[in-house]
């Protein structure tokens, strides 16, 4: 992926949106799409005019958007005039199709998916981290994979104060990163496994109800990492700036609705204290600690869910390094709003 | 816990069961009570008499062993009468009072509490990895802790070939660990939130329907680390024989009803490839490869659970390890049957 190259045009400084643009959703009836609505709503953002644009099959879905019905339209080649920015959520194949098509009518593009993600003109970014790399685009922004949006959030405050030698994480992740499609079949094979029912998943590769097994993402047969462990790997480099950074991962699918957990283990070049992280991911803009030890109370997918803050706690010494240079942490996020159309707006914020 | 001083005799060498022994299950009514029962029964163990015991509240209770009915009696300190060998699974205050009785009354006790898991006189035993260690014992030997057993016996096999430097462990915990109450809380809280219900969780701290928590077990407020974290660390490294070995560790509640994940991140002294490991895990006793990487086929509870084999997979090289001494991979055990029952009962076995 680190070769594609977009046929756009050269990055440009500074190119902003208007400030009261006219705004395209493409997979607007997705669970992603509806949370960008959610979260266009809730951060107040300057929408002059809205277009939600789906496949053939979704078109004609009414959905509402600050008390107006808005008319789902199929997506087309010209669905794209007179749109400032269209914020893409509709898988990698769309993007890589109608994203440049975009670009060429005049919008930019902020693009959920994985298609540009890894292209050198295209910023990756997580606006707390790495905004300036908004400074110049080619008309194209990628929104990071939901692990690493919310994984870099959480490690920016620390990697700015102490250089990070190596990372380990392991994930614990919602259905909803495999979209809507795959929460309604955690509710229904749950509930046929309460009822003594059987149930045959047809979304997800596993039975689902109470259960957990490795990322549906294929597996690369050499390496042994999947598809989403690499694109974190990927992504967190890149978001973070540090292109070599050693990073061991595993990444799990667990019976939770929306919201990611992940366990971190970060190695720094010298010892960073517990008080200091605290203090540091305390302040941080995105974060809000949880971090009760005599409440036993830390980031949970119940208090995540539906809230734009990532959760961080259970910070303490990584007594797995020897050295004393390790700190232990635990991550929680919205999968559908910081992992998805959360940091999709505020990038689009940033360029008003 | 280290400090504990047992007031039993001075270890015995050989001391081991007769051919047919009487059999006394504390706590029988319990989760890991009624999994005695069946593992007993599948492993075809030579019981001569059973006696069931629990508290006050459970007596009368009748529970069915090879065909025929058994009322649980009181547990009182005449209980042990006769009895060859007490499996005690009713908490670490029953075992540390009912122990030493049953241990003067000529029974060999196999404990599945904490209480004496790391008193030195004490074996603490997983068979497969260091049955040598109850060639000496007061009475009393110790069944690890459920991560702990599960995971020393995925470990072993590597560890006997080439020494582990440091240990990453993330845990993906069922409700079982927290008793047959938890996982009746687990269905009855999903059951009210697909039913769109409010639920109070009662005997675990957070809600639990489609929700991960950091374990209940009590945080050292110094340390930061939990209850449970604290006992994986020293039970692991005692089994291990490495009073030293590093080991980071975060145990995480997951929705799942009996069988205990991990994420295992392994550094050794010198490299061990992918190939070695997987031939030595492969015919490892207790151990089952499910390690399928283009089916996507890896350790998963609906596949554990209920079998005695503990099931490892996902080996791949650690890249969090610049060094290319590590590996990484899955392990997923049933919690009641290797992580208590079932190496109780092979406990039991070593001894006749």
């Amino acid at each position: 992926m680190s070769t594609e190259v977009l046929d756009a045009p050269a990055p440009v400084l500074n190119r902003r949106l208007p400030a009261h643009p006219v705004v395209a959703i493409v997979g607007a009836t997705g669970a992603v799409g509806v949370e960008l609505l959610e979260s266009l709503t809730s951060r107040d953002f300057p929408v002059a005019e809205l277009r939600l644009l789906a496949s053939a099959r979704s078109a004609g879905t009414r959905l509402s958007f600050r008390g107006r019905d808005h008319v789902v339209q199929e997506l087309t080649e010209d669905s794209f005039r007179g749109v400032d920015l269209a914020l893409f959520s509709a898988g990698a194949s769309i993007s890589r199709k109608y994203g440049p098509i975009a670009v060429a009518a005049g919008a930019i593009v902020v693009d959920n998916s994985s298609a540009f993600r890894m292209a050198p003109e295209v910023p990756l970014v997580v606006p707390e981290v790495n905004a300036a790399a908004m400074a110049a685009h080619s008309g194209i922004i990628a929104n990071p994979n939901c692990v690493a949006a919310i994984l870099t959030v959480a490690l920016a405050p620390l990697a700015q104060e102490t250089r990070i030698r190596r990372l380990n994480v392991a994930t614990y992740q919602a259905a909803s990163g495999a979209g809507a499609a795959a929460m309604e079949e955690l509710r229904q094979a749950t509930a046929a496994y309460l009822d003594g029912q059987p149930f045959t998943p047809k979304v997800l590769p596993h039975p689902y109800a109470f259960n957990f097994f490795s990322h549906n993402a294929a597996v690369d047969p050499d390496s042994g990492y999947n598809g989403e462990e690499e694109k974190v790997v990927a992504e967190t480099r890149r978001i973070l700036g540090r292109p070599d950074l050693p990073v061991g991962i595993t990444c799990i699918r667990v019976p939770v609705l929306r919201a990611h957990g992940m366990a971190v283990s970060i190695e720094f070049d010298a010892p960073v204290s517990v008080e200091r992280a605290r203090q540091l991911l305390g302040v941080a803009p995105g974060l809000r600690l949880v971090d009760d030890r005599v409440g036993n109370h830390f980031p949970m997918p119940v208090e995540a869910s539906g809230q734009d803050a990532v959760l961080v706690g259970r910070i303490r010494e990584d007594l797995g390094d020897p050295t004393g240079n390790s700190l232990a942490l635990f991550v929680v996020g919205d999968q559908l709003l910081k992992g998805a159309a959360l940091n999709a707006v505020q990038i689009a914020e940033a360029l008003l």
